[in-house]
């Protein structure tokens, strides 16, 4: 019998740069001439059919007339899209344009394409580098920090992926007035989350600014899309693989990822967190946790962003209450939750837990009020 | 506009122990008792249908008596096997029987399982660990360093994928008995590469005991198994991502990846690579840097070890020259060969240029005497 020792121990720098701003194609054009791929002259640019006439095309014409051999790679909009069968097609398209080691992903959408084409670009002749340019609010809130890319399979949401950074994020404020009204505000339900759990300051100017924001106002949108990075980038730098402090970021998301199923996706991710939002407040209100004044601000400030705070009529509550408890999550018939600690907080049950259990028959008495 | 630092500069460590030895199964259970996957109970042992009777179900019995949570995933063994369909079909099968985060992988078996399965785990649950138990020659020595792991998709080999790294690799050297000879042989091919392009010593030892070798004697099988490893070892050291150096181990790769799809497969990996051993080294005699007495050791070992050392006749040549010089990497109509010089050791064309572009004139005159 032997023994052989692989050393593997060594220095890996994944930082890079988040840019707020307005229209940021020639900021992208400045960066990718100016090496941030290094010497790599082949562009494959990921969109959605969406996002393919509104920014991605002339992404694409910008780089070829700067010398870059660069093509779009498009799929079908929508979440449905988010499959392992979209990617294998997607890289399949990629090798028969010629696409080998030497290119570069440039992902141009909103959270299915990043999340997409991040892992395309992680696996892609064993990882190639991407950037991301995000066109949503809701990819500026989620998909900007925390190098999480996955995709979707039958039985389960964003479980096949990696952890995997961009060399850059743009977040293209001027992509946010595109979006149509309700999806802008599904997308600001994550930043009034991030608010909730760790920022009243945030708070107060959403309740003070969200007729601005709502009109697609360049000042407070960068704000928020500031602190939304701010926020998430504190809570994941803190704890890089989601072990303990990264569970906070699952405010709301417990009843929300449920009635968004049970809903059959009529309710969109952002408003099934909006009524999760004040599901757990209502948990919390019962808990001593938040005050009847706190429960009422979460709300109006959800309805002034155009998110539903109760339950529609056509969501069968038991059947939402069981979708809850036979989730895989569900130990000794206890679900956990996490539980925000007035406006700005989280409640921390102990070292390194910031969640509590909660029995099937609290979860009935607090989804039958709502 | 504002900007926004994500700072992510860390150490990892990577590093991971192979033993070589004659059956191995004890050690493992050690090791999974004593923790090597930390506090997880959920095993998912990955194996091929040839491999699953020989060893993968009596690793699965021992790890459920030992109070473990363990079950086979199995997939039709061959090369064929090696794409995103099996692995997609292995996920949806772990995932309904409830495997998510917290678990971990044990591949059982020769190079497409650690392959697959190392892949697999590397995106299942964005990255769980693994164990490689390697089970034939060629497993032990390609598969053992280096953490590429990949599927091969209709239009690359190997292009999707992943440098995944093991907790642990173990060379069992008693499951070698049980590949056929044919097999066997096939896995030398790489020792002998391994000893052309880094030690003559390996070579002699090669030459000297290449029957108690091919006899599963024990001292000798660990020997080669060893030297494989550190060889390896000490390429993939220097160049941790194939840019340079790492090149060297496509010695007889060239002309061996050509002649094995030519043959459609009718020739196994290591003895298509055990002519192209033949093809480089014929080049390299015409360039001057191995005399006729080097070339003629070198197809006597290969002889010896049950390989082909010419091209079969089945296989249309120029069919072949075409096939090489219409590769991807084929630039300004010349495709770059790794060279042999002597025995034991690579020729070096300037700084960190380990290959010399050849015309499709000289590639055919060699083939044409072969």
């Amino acid at each position: 019998m032997s023994k052989f020792n692989v050393e593997l121990k060594r220095v890996v720098d994944d930082s890079y740069e988040i840019e707020i701003g307005y229209d940021l194609k020639t900021s992208l054009a400045n960066d990718v001439t100016g090496g941030i791929f290094g010497s790599i002259k082949k562009l494959a640019i990921i969109t959605d059919t969406n996002v393919e006439k509104l920014y991605a095309r002339d992404i694409c014409k910008m780089l070829i007339d700067l010398g870059f051999s660069a093509e779009l790679f498009v799929f079908e909009a929508g979440e449905k899209s988010k499959t392992r069968e979209v990617k294998a097609r997607l890289e399949d398209e990629m090798l028969s344009h010629a696409y080998r080691r030497d290119c570069a992903v440039i992902a141009v959408g909103g959270g299915v394409v990043t999340d997409l084409a991040g892992f395309l670009a992680g696996t892609f002749a064993r990882g190639v580098p991407f950037i991301n340019y995000a066109t949503t609010l809701l990819a500026a809130a989620d998909a900007s920090v925390g190098g999480k890319t996955a995709v979707d399979t039958p039985l389960a949401t964003n479980l096949i992926g990696l952890f995997n950074q961009p060399k850059k994020v743009y977040i293209d404020i001027a992509s946010w007035k595109t979006l149509d009204k309700r999806q802008f505000s599904s997308g600001l339900s994550e930043t009034i989350k991030h608010a909730c759990l760790a920022s009243s300051e945030l708070f107060e100017y959403l309740e003070n600014n969200i007729n601005k924001i709502l009109d697609n106002d360049k000042e407070s949108c960068t704000h928020i899309a500031n602190e939304n990075c701010k926020i998430k980038y504190s809570v994941v730098m803190k704890d890089e693989r989601e072990s303990g402090l990264r569970e906070v970021l699952n405010l709301g998301h417990t009843v929300g990822r449920a009635i968004e199923t049970v809903s059959e996706y009529k309710l969109l991710h952002g408003e099934a967190v909006a009524i999760g939002l004040v599901a757990q407040a209502r948990l919390s209100n019962r808990l001593g946790y938040m005050n009847d004044g706190e429960v009422e601000r979460l709300i109006r400030l959800l309805e002034s962003a155009g998110l539903p705070v109760s339950i529609p009529d056509y969501i069968d509550r038991d059947l939402l209450v069981k979708k809850l408890y036979t989730d895989k999550k569900v130990r000794n018939g206890q679900l956990r939750f996490v539980i925000q600690n007035g406006i700005g907080d989280i409640v921390c049950f102990g070292d390194n837990v910031y969640s509590t259990p909660i029995d099937e028959c609290t979860a009935k008495e607090i989804i039958d009020i709502m």
